[in-house]
């Protein structure tokens, strides 16, 4: 259980790109990293391509005057004239600017903190793997739901062989905010509907991550071999980017998978919901009620599991920060994604390989997957709708 | 609101072939024919292959020791001999036996209520109904889960607009009862993944078919354009029958739909959910609460709609048996598509085609439609789980 | 498990009382008794103080018109002159009724199945029972919400011991129908608010008298020993009759209770709630999803119990209709109900004592403790709210 | 909606006595405080009776050793000689040092923040009252689940009158973690059954004011007249404090409530449960979701209001955080109760009285009051639950 008290020698001195008072992401990352003050202390920002209104937030955030620049670049260039410069950059920008900055964040040799979907391609993310290889930096993805203890006990499950063989895995992210047109949209939803701004996708890229990245944390033995994407536009000028998608999967056990994502899931407040079924139970979340899982053994009672109880797995308990009969909430999922990659990059920066090795923390190979990922969905969309084989 | 009072002068004279004590779906066809007993009366029975089995059963359920049959062909024979023989029959024997004794039966000049899936191809389907319109006689197929009255609900929702235009069809039927082998399986479970005595497929057509049946109801004004199956067979032995499968359909107005049938869904009781999204708002159904509706607005609070509330359509209302707060129960669904068969064959026997014309019930064109879906999975599944267009 | 097999050896003639056409509660009457068509035939009936519109109703059920009789009065009298004459005799008129209705049928010769509250006072119970056991007659009262077969799952729960110690009791029976006031009061509601025609209480009776009677199917071996209700009159034109009402109650082992019936409970279509709590687990149950139940082990997850399935008792499985995943609904436990009355006629008419002794059905101490549960709510509630001793 | 951004000109300087590493009380305290580092600041300490242990932990915080002190009189003398000492406490420790500790630190000029119930009597309630009033302190009391926005959604909609007239109030928060004796019991739970340190009360003091207070919020028009308390020690060696309780109460308006609390309410998890029921329609909410409302209009389609969504009351969204779909939990509730604990000392600070009259934070009358409604619950209980009249 969490409570608060360090994991690190000292904390991280951390800054944010993005993420201003017009979004609403920025307080999310923000209400993860400063969860403790042990992890990260908030030293510098340039929060907003409006200077001004940058200024006036970083202020109101208690960052220091000077400390608040007008752009990314800025930024890299002060900080990296003081002693007590910033270690660690937050990325809360539109998609299509991810790489540039990360890449101009590692090379001034800081630790890169980024929104998904990461990049644009595998060659992006590869080159900057690569890259942080080479600086000894760490780039961590802010997957911002697999922080719930609940999940962790639904690998912890899956390991112990609670479920038999896995044969099915059922993934869902919708909602229906998009279910109107971009008329009237914001600037969010704006960029994230132009290919331009966007990449590839809209809504695989944007939720689709999310779900296949928690995937993955429940069912790291298994591998997808084949998958097919059905993409649709229902409102007609977002296209080619989707509003709508399933995608059919294959895994290299023998499991099937299928995922949906939507945002014209008109009315829709359930958003995500996955569903793993083995061959002698299935585990069920959902986002929704975070605090709850579904276990279900064919031929018994269902059981309604509830987070912070003794009877959980460890693997869960420990990421507990409320305790049991009280609610935890997206804030902490986000406060234990962040302090795991803190413990990451305080790791890298005392050369500690070995605890690397095990730590689990949403990294560069999982950005990366991300978009090999949305790469496979739209060569198979693009081609009508097939199944295409996965590498 | 049914109350039991008569809506035919007087009641048919039923029988049933199959369905007797060893198995349970027998059980329903009698709670749904002799629920007011003004609709039918039970006079003869081929219950069971055993027929002494069959015959201390019939006589159970209080029928004359004379009219208790080994056979149906005895049945058929002998009833003809009476004056007040048998009108109706009811046919609740393993798949690959539907067609031949519905033909006889029909030859014969007796109304059919038959199991689904009707038969094993279109073609015998085809042959049938032209043997049915030939005699003037009804064939009703038991989808039994359409009569509740929500589903009316929901189809009188979608006809008034208040969805708005239909993008998403969302279909699931699963359970997780054959999750293990079948190497203890009952009687039932054996003939039904046997390709002899199923038919080409198992979890299709004995789940599929009803949830495909549902959402035509509630959306008549829609086709299928191409569809794409991917099935599976977890216990081997079933092969090439399947336990899962994934639907994935696109329909004429630009629509799109899957669907998820399985008995290998490990400890779900949730079985059947529907989910029709439109371009303002969404109903969600399920067969477990099958008293309440979940209709969505996008923007709004999703409500909850229960079943007998004066604010429902007139569709649903007259359909309404026990009143609100008073739940209903899949035997009251019975007793509505019984009711419905029964107004049809009185109809017919009329010579009412202005009546049958309008009147909803589950006829040789439902079950036909079932076989005809069923042909387009395999023939996609058993290619690769291709799209094949629909026709 | 049933399937509509006699367990009588011929149906009991079966005439009716009330449970004409404008009211809802008639068919519930006959969806119970004429579920198979084993246990009753309907042979006759005074349905309506309107002799015209019950006749046609009459008709319209089946019934043959010279047993369609203006009153019960003259049901009585011209059914005694019958060899085939009616054997039990259903009364679902209003409260101030049944006690004449009763004793005039009992007299002459009749069995009864009467609608609760059965009567206004203890005197007139007891008067009765002695009456039908002098006449060797049954006197059914119609709890229609105890046949769900998940009742008896939680009273073979308790009965083994699986809870502990019993220590809390929780009973809820609210609805909102009655939160306007009664200028627009259907005929039903009318009677049910004046003390003349419902009695001493409205909703006390009306409702509370089916859970506790219901919590006594499951508590057996717990007796009250002193109770407390406050009562209350929103709409002032229904006082002294309450639509609120609390009763907290003290059990001989130690046990506490609270009570809440109301019918004013505005917008809430949740209806009952059963929660028994003891030493070590609880159960929770409702009417509106009868076929699951909370059962709830302190320290360990909440399991969700399915109706139908094998892990329960055979206290419940016995009394099972649709099987599990179908869902049963209030019309399944009113077959049962009836059922259970049936052979409780059956065995009276066979002199059956022993068979009496241990066959659980709701008759004549069922619906004087009703009215003796009564009286002490209203005589604690009209002396301030204060605890009386429970006799 | 709230972001993080300063409320205050600058944090205030924040310590604890209590709340040490040992409870788990302590971390909501500081996730609240800490939540944005913007409101308060954590300087110093005395966390632990256990000064090894506290220091340690403190340490771990990252507060300054030399800050961390043995127990709270030298927090007090030696904060008082710096010139950056500590400006407001929060007292986390057992029931009966609250009284002396708030005492000491209000002479010393230091705002407090106490864990709730506040004290043991009125009187010290009000001497403590006036004792802030002449230091021109604020008082503030830890009602850590009012800050949840849907708390002020309900407030708002009966303030509007979307309820109609207040008639019931429903109020529940019980689980069964004490269930069993306390033969293996913890230190917390320890102190808590025991009448030396915990007080009049068991539950009613440590679940049952939280309750009472947000009813409060919610119903700020209504007083109650009279109450009623039936108590019980289910667990014998509690007595005379009380594991399970039931409240009675009358209103003002006429409206009735209860209110049960409870420890050994084996097996629940549903924890908080509030139901307001107005003459028009009721609102419901519980603390397991925290996220959701239901709202239900007589004769309309229950409403499930989720928070952060458009339609709802500006009362509700202001104090919003995560924003619709994501999900907030226990400690975003407390991050609003302190955020409004240091809006109303810093408007103390600057003696702005005019704020102070219509800002809403739990402060000392919101203390006195649960004091004096435990009072009156022990007096009707200790006298058999009769009615007392609340003064």
């Amino acid at each position: 259980m969490l409570n608060g008290e360090k994991s690190l020698q000292k904390p991280l001195r951390w800054g944010m790109i993005g993420g201003g008072r017009t979004g609403q992401v920025g307080y999310k990352h923000r209400t993860g990293a400063l969860r403790d003050h042990t992890a990260y202390r908030l030293v510098c920002g340039a929060f907003d391509i409006d200077y001004e209104r940058g200024m006036d937030f970083g202020l109101n955030l208690g960052v220091a005057r000077e400390r608040l620049y007008p752009d990314y670049k800025t930024l890299i260039a002060e900080e990296a004239k003081r002693e007590d410069g910033v270690e660690v950059v937050t990325i809360a920008t539109p998609n299509f600017t991810h790489y540039e900055i990360t890449k101009a964040c590692l090379e001034a040799g800081l630790h890169v903190i980024c929104e998904k979907p990461l990049f644009f391609t595998i060659a992006e993310c590869e080159e900057i793997a690569a890259l942080a290889d080479r600086k000894g930096l760490i780039v961590g993805v802010t997957y911002g739901f697999t922080g719930h203890p609940l999940v962790h006990q639904m690998a912890a499950m899956v390991k112990k062989g609670m479920l038999g063989e896995i044969r099915i895995v059922d993934l869902q992210y919708t909602h229906g905010f998009n279910a109107g047109d971009d008329s009237n949209a914001s600037e969010a939803q704006r960029w994230r509907t132009n290919a331009q701004t966007s990449g590839p996708t809209f809504v695989l890229g944007d939720i689709g991550t999310h779900i296949h990245y928690l995937s993955e944390i429940v069912l790291p033995h298994l591998r997808i071999t084949k998958l097919l994407c059905d993409r649709q536009s229902f409102i007609k000028t977002r296209a080619p980017l989707e509003d709508n998608a399933y995608v059919l999967s294959h895994y290299d056990n023998g499991a099937v998978g299928r995922l949906w994502v939507s945002s014209v899931n008109a009315g829709s407040m359930a958003s995500q919901r996955y569903r793993f079924v083995g061959s002698k139970a299935s585990v069920e979340w959902t986002d929704t009620q975070p605090n709850e899982l579904i276990y279900e053994i064919q031929g018994q009672p269902p059981q309604i599991l509830h987070h912070g109880m003794p009877y959980l797995e460890e693997e869960s308990l420990r990421y507990e920060r409320m305790g049991a009969l009280h609610t935890e909430g997206l804030g902490d999922s986000w406060a234990n994604i962040y302090l795991w990659i803190a413990q990451a990059i305080d790791a890298k920066n005392r050369d500690d390989e070995a605890f690397l090795k095990t730590h689990h923390y949403p990294g560069i190979e999982a950005g990366t997957e991300g978009v090999r990922w949305l790469e496979h969905c739209v060569r198979s969309a693009d081609n009508g709708g097939v199944w295409v084989p996965y590498s």
